[in-house]
């Protein structure tokens, strides 16, 4: 069976862009005209996935690039560094690509990440293209424009925000993805049921059998959904100035699990599952949700193959992480809370109450 | 006597900024207010200008924030790198700067360029103030956005366009410049002449002694000028897509002469004093501009103190430098040429005549 190829705009002025979401899109050279021309195309991709699907692209890409070239980063968020940035830059340099070239970000969040902010920064911007290869990179980078890099003192610390010209999600690569980063992608799914629809947290509680068993039609609307949900939050607040922040539902307390064990340690998806566990926990504790609601939504990240219990450090040791992260305002902590009705704000919480939380979601 | 303040405003929808032109305004605590306050304020210097200024910035801003860090890196282009951005990012990250900070970026335009990079990058985006201590840096760097670092196959590849929230150019910081960097800097001051407005350019002629003794009412007039000019050709073509392009006269020689000789052997007015000649040769060569018109414009530069003579390397050589220009299209170079009633275009040239015009330039 054929899924149709599903598009949905991402509505921001002149830095609009599609998103295609579909089966064999790799293969399929006529969408490629949609991803520009030029003189230089580079495939931005990692030791993993380039042997996978770097031909595929290369083959549906060559005829419109004078010159195709491929940059072979290593796998990992410990690669997420000015190391592997300069590798890029250096390519590029020494394929003399100018400003007309064109990126191409083929990999996970990591990779587009990086090769966002390269593009934004390669002689002051050029264009480029995601093809994200796992389903957190399909669901979460695709929309949003954050570029970054991390920095031994902090993650995401050095970025820009930047749109891409297009973003070509084939959920065929997801066949080959780890179940356990099938698990990490669906946390970002499962958070816009609280964050933002009640309608969609009950289908996830339907389909999550069928999400992890990577049923396409499963996977197919779950993508475009949560697509659709992060860029109606987008369009409103491009730059994260308000609204937006409530995106980082459960990525206070991911954060700091990530950065307390060691970036790549846990996965960001699996961090922002348990750090979703307690948000919720302090969303109860402030009284804007039952115990019940509590249990449901940790029974489905439960579900979704994710930790639901935070790594064994001290409250005080996570309380000092989630100070250094870079949406702390002048060392003030802020947590988004959700209520039942699918309504999220955020807040501060005094340092004790949040001790509580993290204690109790460590036991 | 007391030199009146000058505003000029630089239009660009909700990146739009004044640029404050006058005498004492390092120490006048009332005018900085326009600079925003907040948590961390970061006074971004080098070695040799940090000595002279930094306090009085300090003690006029100190009110505003918080903290008020001094970040001192290496003087000089050579060091318009990776590691001194580094070094900023880094002590901005040990201060915990948050998203509110704001950088100041005291001295010429090379702290300039990578001050408003690290502001561009740092957490996707802070504040940034310039505070120009060079003539290059009042007249140029001011305006246009444009932030860079050098990477070691090419001159301001790795950048960003990014508009500082003010611009304060106290003219009484000219007086410890160095005069072969008074000469520098009136390299882009004599450039609007050809390009864009004859009046300017007799003008410069009558005045460009009172120039050379730092008269602070002729800087005043010379330096509001050159913003006004740039400014109306950078509010039309904010991201360098078309006419901004003008503004690169004498640009493709002379950075072929800057990295030709290797950086910061010739200061980059020195280089595009002399590629102005190469370019106005070109032009009569073209059929554009008479010959006493190339004498006459040619004297100026002369008398500004820039040499109108390239240094000796092979014209070969001269196009294999230009072709790595970013600013060359698929390896097609262009050159910005005027006519004799200031007008200005861009475009290409045989790479004979440009070899003739470059060997009859460095004889």
């Amino acid at each position: 069976m054929k899924t149709k190829t599903r598009t949905v705009p991402i509505q921001l002025g002149d830095r609009s862009y599609p998103i295609l979401i579909g089966r064999n899109l790799l293969n399929d050279a006529s969408l490629w005209r949609q991803a520009g021309e030029g003189s230089v195309a580079a495939i931005v991709s990692n030791t993993t996935i380039a042997p996978l699907y770097a031909s595929a692209l290369e083959a549906s890409i060559r005829a419109l690039f004078t010159h195709v070239i491929r940059i072979e980063l290593p796998d990992g968020e410990q690669h997420k560094n000015f190391s592997s940035l300069n590798q890029i830059f250096d390519s590029l340099l020494s394929a003399q690509a100018d400003r007309g070239s064109v990126l191409f970000a083929l990999g996970g969040g990591v990779i587009g990440d990086m090769t966002g902010f390269a593009a934004s920064t390669y002689m002051r911007g050029v264009q480029f293209v995601q093809v994200p290869t796992t389903l957190l990179a399909q669901v979460d980078s695709s929309v949003g424009g954050k570029t970054a890099v991390n920095h031994p003192l902090g993650k995401n610390m050095i970025g820009t925000f930047y749109q891409p010209q297009l973003v070509v999600a084939d959920l065929d690569t997801l066949n080959t993805l780890p179940q356990r980063e099938v698990s990490a992608g669906l946390a970002e799914v499962v958070k816009y049921g609280p964050i933002m629809d009640s309608k969609f947290l009950d289908w996830l509680e339907v389909n999550m059998d069928a999400l992890l068993a990577r049923d396409t039609e499963a996977l197919a609307y779950a993508v475009q959904r949560s697509i659709e949900l992060k860029a109606q939050v987008v369009s409103s607040d491009e730059r994260e100035s308000g609204v937006r922040a409530i995106l980082n539902f459960g990525h206070t307390f991911g954060h700091a699990i990530e950065s307390g064990l060691g970036y790549g340690v846990w996965l960001h998806g699996e961090a922002v599952g348990c750090g979703m566990v307690m948000a919720l926990h302090l969303s109860h504790r402030l009284g804007l949700v039952s115990e019940d609601y509590v249990r449901r939504v940790t029974s489905l990240i439960a579900r979704a193959g994710l930790p639901t219990k935070g790594p064994d450090l001290p409250p005080e040791r996570y309380l000092e992480l989630m100070r250094l992260d870079k949406k702390s305002e002048r060392g003030q902590l802020r947590f988004v809370v959700v209520e039942e009705n699918a309504q999220a704000s955020v807040r501060g919480a005094p340092d004790e109450l949040v001790a509580d939380v993290v204690a109790k979601c460590c036991e």
